[in-house]
Order: structure tokens, then C-alpha cells, then sequence
């Protein structure tokens, strides 16, 4: 790290440097040095090399799916992940909701001045680390330099092209009345384990994000009951209650909750008291909810718990004809209660 | 602005705010007011205003380019446009130079807490009008909010997808000994139109920003010889000498400039004189470079001369077989240097 590692086309010392300097943004020579050493040694593949102003792709589907999502998570590594990780997954992630398969990503980065080149180091590794494990390629990207104060480390936009197949195409308005609510694991996870560290806080049991590629589950779920998947969703930003609300609104159905089916880590369970927080609402980074057919809901469980990632998938509700446009939740003691949407944050810079 | 506008679904007063407030992050009520009253009514379109968690859209061609930009320009407004025509023009340029006709578009914002609603709005609808302009579809979109001093305003990623025809496709490394160099109008302005303002200079004529749509400069010329334009590149960070550098390198050619040729505006000579800068390296939003066969220079010329951004197209240069990977400018009393990269900023934050 401390000695020059320039060739004769870079007569900057660039690896001197341990933080990131207003002159990495230029599109000069800083910026192709920082490029060619911190970026293309783990991202490298022939379309990002040729660092085109754009790439090209050849697709064989006349269908696509495009998703974009920044990243903007305060602190920037946590328990289970960093913003790299979530960079990826939460864009693949996007895509398999809608019953897409990512193909290709773009990566854009706004760098604050000062950040350590080791913070970043550790981000890209992820990233790619993240992509290689979804099969997804990086195929062009872009790297912005502000002046010190004028973002807040990292920030990451992530845009993904995946192909779709017109005989599975999930999407919140085919909720229909009778239909399983399912969801893949146990929720809360991620927002606990970022606020955690944001807030120092020190549980019994360490929380560590849920932050995975949930591609997976979902191409098990189509094998085992293809068409009858009608609605596939990822509760981040908002959580459950944001996820289901939203199906709601878009279905014009109502959903009914099982509070004591809806399974809730126990660490989880005791920050959200500590902290006042309603785990329904706290953002996860690798669960889905997934809205099937009722008679194929039993198929549909035990494809999610063939998988790692949904060994403790369950049914925790189901679609009903009445109060459409509505979450309602049936508590352990027997009454029944709206779970709306928050107007604002429970929890921010969450993703 | 100042009387609540929202419906029985959404209690929050949003219409009340003047200014971005953290809960607009939030994947809430808040943030589907802002989407609803800010976004939508501008971008709306059927595929945006499903508001998935991807956009859905058809392709004719198997073979598809894809561009991705943030921009971080500073101010967010300037003569001649503001950060969201740049994240329009940007990213359908890119594309163009890669000989794509620009068809789709995300967008991903991050927002400052304290942002004013009414920047905001000017900032979109330039984004709607440069969008419907140029022909493309904005069709999905993510909003992120930050605290108060972690961002500057506004950041605009855009990430566009555009169509390929193999017959057309130009590429740095397709420049050859012997081409003709042409500029397609008067470098400079859109560094020093952002450096004006920000620094609160006055000049005897205000610059403008030169930002534009090239895609019909594209067109003309691929009409005129088509496969004879061997490269096209827009000169934005860094300016014409970081471009050609590039192109310089990537085709292992030398280039050779002639520096009465270049068509500088007075009012940016002038600028560039009082700053100590060197026109050549500053940032153009609205200009290309074309590369072309030296038989096929004259009509290519002609071809941009009949467009309103052409009328002042010209040979700057040729592609010569000497010093392959160096750019050099014959100087106007006759002496030869080399137009070298620059390692970092002239003029940080300009796009």
C-alpha cells in the first residue's frame, strides 16, 4: 500500500494514497489508476474491461426485466454484510420477485472524499464475491468523487437486466382471495443488526444481517409449483407490513395475519421492545414473501425448505375477499388489528 | 404548495412540506406521496406507474447496450440546464456513441434532508422534457433519502438500455491512421457555464451549458457514410484531450491536432485564460468527436452541418501512425506538444 505501483502510463503515484482524493473523480489519470486497481482486479470480465462509455450485451429474451436501487446504508459494514453485498443482492433480489433471472448489472459509485481505500477495498471484494455467487455480471459502471461532507462514505447504485419467461411472471395484483401467505425466514434480522451497530448497542445474541441472493428459492418454488406462485415480493425498505400493505392496495384484496405464525427471532423480539420498534416493519435483506395458490401451498413449503435459506419457510396468513386494500393481523390473545403503513421511518439509511 | 393534497389513503399532510424530510426515504406513506404528487406526474408512464420492484419492457434487438451514470454536478443549477437534463443527455449520449439508439431509463436519486420541493420539481420536469425529447422511456425509478449534510442536494443515477444494429457500431479501438478527427461544434462551454455560477463570475457574454441530445447527430451521420464513422465519443469529464487520449490509446494510434482548428468561444477563451485553464480539458455535455475515414470527411461534415448542433462542425485533426497512444496539437506558431491526460481535477463536480 505505501509504495508506488504505477507503470510509465501513470506517472502518479496512485498507491500511495490511502484515502480517496477529489483528483480518483477527474477522469484523468487518478481515476484510471484507481479503476485499474481497485476496481477491474475484482469486477474483470471482458465486457467491463473494455470500459466503453456503455457495454454491450447480447440477450436471448425479448423480455426484460430492469430494476435500479441505491444504496445509501449508514454504517457502512455491519454484522452479516456491507453495502456491496446489499448492492447486489437487493437489485438480484428485485429482479426473481418479478420472476426475472438477473443476467447483467451496472455499478455506480459516489465516493466521498477521505474514505479509506481499505473500506472500499473491503466493498468491492464483496460485490464481487455477492455477483460471482448470483451469476450476475458487472458489465459497466461509473465513479463519482464529492468534496469531504458531501455524501457520507459510499453511496452505490445498482441497476440490473435480468430475462424473463412469460409462463412465470408473479406480480402483486394476482393475489387472489384464498391464496397462502408464505414467508421464506424469520424477519427482522437486517434492520436489528444495522441499527445495532449504528447505536452501539450490545444484545445477548449477536443479530447479523439476513442480506442473501434469494434467486434460489425462488427457482425452486417455480419447479415445484410454477404458475400457481402468484405474488413474490422481498420485504426491505418498510418490511413486512410495508410488502403486504402495498399487495393489498395493488390486488384489491384483503390479507389476514396469524401474529403466532410469523416467526420472529428471539434477539429480534427483544431489540424491538428494547428499541420500541414494531418488527413488522423492519427491513429484511433475504426473506421473501411469497402469496400461492392454497392448494398448492403445501408443494410450495417444502420446495422453500429443501433450501438453506428457507428451512423455516411458513404459512403466516392468507388472501381474503374482505377488507380489501388492508393488512389485518390476528394478535396471540384473539382480537384482531389494521397493520397499516408508517407514514415515515421507523428505522432510515436502512439499505 | 401550503394546503394538504392528500387522499383518505394517505392521512400524512405531504402537501404541507416545502422541503425533503428524512420519512420521504422511508418506503412509506411518505414516500408514496412524494412519488405520487412529484415524480408520477411527470415521468408518468404505464410501465413506471406500475411501480414494481422492476419495469417489464419488450426488446426488438438481441443485442442491447447499457450505460450507467451518477451525477454529482454542483450547482444543481447552471445556464443551460440542470443536473436532471445532464442525467438525461449523459446517459442517451453514452449510448449513442456506442452507435445505440437510447430506448429505456432508470433513474435512483438520493435526496438531501432539507432538499427544497420546488428544486426538486424544476430538477424532474427538465428530466421529463430532456426524456420525451430524446425519444426515451424512464421506467423505473428509486428515491433515497439522507440526513442533512450527508449528500449535496441531489444525486441522479440514470442507467439507460438502447438497441444495437451490427451494421453501425463504432468503437475507439476502430480508429485508423489516416482518418480525419471532427468536432461537431465549439468546446468548453458547459465547464465554464458550471464554473461561472458556482464561483460567481461574470463574463462580458454568459456561457451556456452546451448540453444537448446527440442522437441526431448520430443519425445524420450514420445516414451520410455509416460505416465509415470509426469512432464517436462525447468529451464531457475531462474534456476533448482526456477523450482523445483514450481513444488515442485504445486503438494504439497517435492523433495530431491542429490547434487553429479547434473552435474555442471567445467568452470561454477568455474564461479559460482568467482561471489558468486549458479549454481542452474542460467538459463539454453537448459536443462529439467523430472519427472517420478520410474519404467519407467532407459528407460527414456536411451531414452534421445540417443539424442545429452541427453548424459549426469541423476537422480538428487526423489519426496519424506516429507516437501511437499520445495525442499532439500543432500549435499556432507552428511548434508541436503533447496533449497529455491530466492526473486529476480541473474542475471537480462538473457532471
Amino acid at each position: 500500500m505505501t509504495s508506488p505501483v504505477d507503470g510509465p502510463n501513470c506517472p502518479v503515484p496512485h498507491g500511495v494514497y490511502r484515502q480517496i482524493q477529489l483528483g480518483h473523480g477527474s477522469g484523468g489519470k487518478m481515476s484510471a489508476a484507481l479503476l485499474a486497481e481497485r476496481f477491474l482486479p475484482h469486477f474483470g470480465n471482458p465486457t467491463l474491461t473494455k470500459l466503453g462509455d456503455a457495454a454491450v450485451v447480447d440477450v436471448a429474451s425479448s423480455r426484460l426485466a430492469v430494476s435500479t436501487d441505491t444504496f445509501v446504508v449508514r454504517p457502512l459494514e455491519f454484522p452479516g454484510g456491507n453495502i456491496g453485498t446489499l448492492a447486489i443482492h437487493g437489485t438480484v433480489n428485485d429482479l426473481a420477485m418479478m420472476g426475472a433471472r438477473a443476467k447483467y448489472l451496472t455499478a455506480g459509485f459516489v465516493l466521498e472524499e477521505g474514505l479509506e481505500l481499505l473500506t472500499l477495498d473491503r466493498i468491492i471484494a464483496e460485490m464481487a464475491r455477492a455477483a460471482s455467487e448470483a451469476g450476475v455480471v458487472i458489465i459497466t459502471g461509473d465513479t463519482k468523487v464529492v468534496e469531504r461532507g458531501k455524501a457520507d462514505g459510499v453511496f452505490i447504485n445498482t441497476t440490473g437486466v435480468g430475462e424473463m419467461d412469460a409462463a412465470f411472471m408473479p406480480a402483486p395484483e394476482r393475489a387472489r382471495p384464498g391464496d397462502a401467505v408464505l414467508v421464506s425466514g424469520p424477519i427482522g434480522r437486517h434492520g436489528i443488526a444495522v441499527m445495532a451497530v449504528r447505536e452501539g448497542m450490545a444484545f445477548e445474541a449477536e443479530v447479523e444481517s439476513d442480506t442473501a441472493n434469494l434467486s434460489p428459492l425462488v427457482e425452486l418454488l417455480r419447479g415445484a409449483v410454477g404458475s400457481a406462485v402468484h405474488v413474490l415480493r422481498d420485504p426491505t425498505r418498510g418490511g413486512m407490513a410495508s410488502a403486504l400493505n402495498e399487495i393489498a392496495r395493488a390486488a384489491g384484496v384483503g390479507i389476514m395475519l396469524d401474529e403466532t405464525a410469523i416467526p420472529i427471532p428471539g434477539p429480534v423480539s427483544a431489540a424491538c421492545e428494547m428499541l420500541g420498534f414494531d418488527p413488522l416493519y423492519v427491513a429484511n435483506e433475504g426473506i421473501m414473501v411469497a402469496i400461492v395458490d392454497h392448494d398448492s401451498s403445501e408443494l410450495a413449503l417444502a420446495a422453500l425448505r429443501a433450501h438453506p435459506l428457507g428451512t423455516e419457510a411458513v404459512v403466516i396468513g392468507r388472501v381474503v375477499p374482505e377488507h380489501a386494500g388492508l393488512v389485518a393481523l390476528r394478535t396471540a390473545i384473539g382480537g384482531t388489528r389494521v397493520v397499516d403503513m408508517l407514514p415515515g421511518d421507523q428505522l432510515p439509511r436502512i439499505c
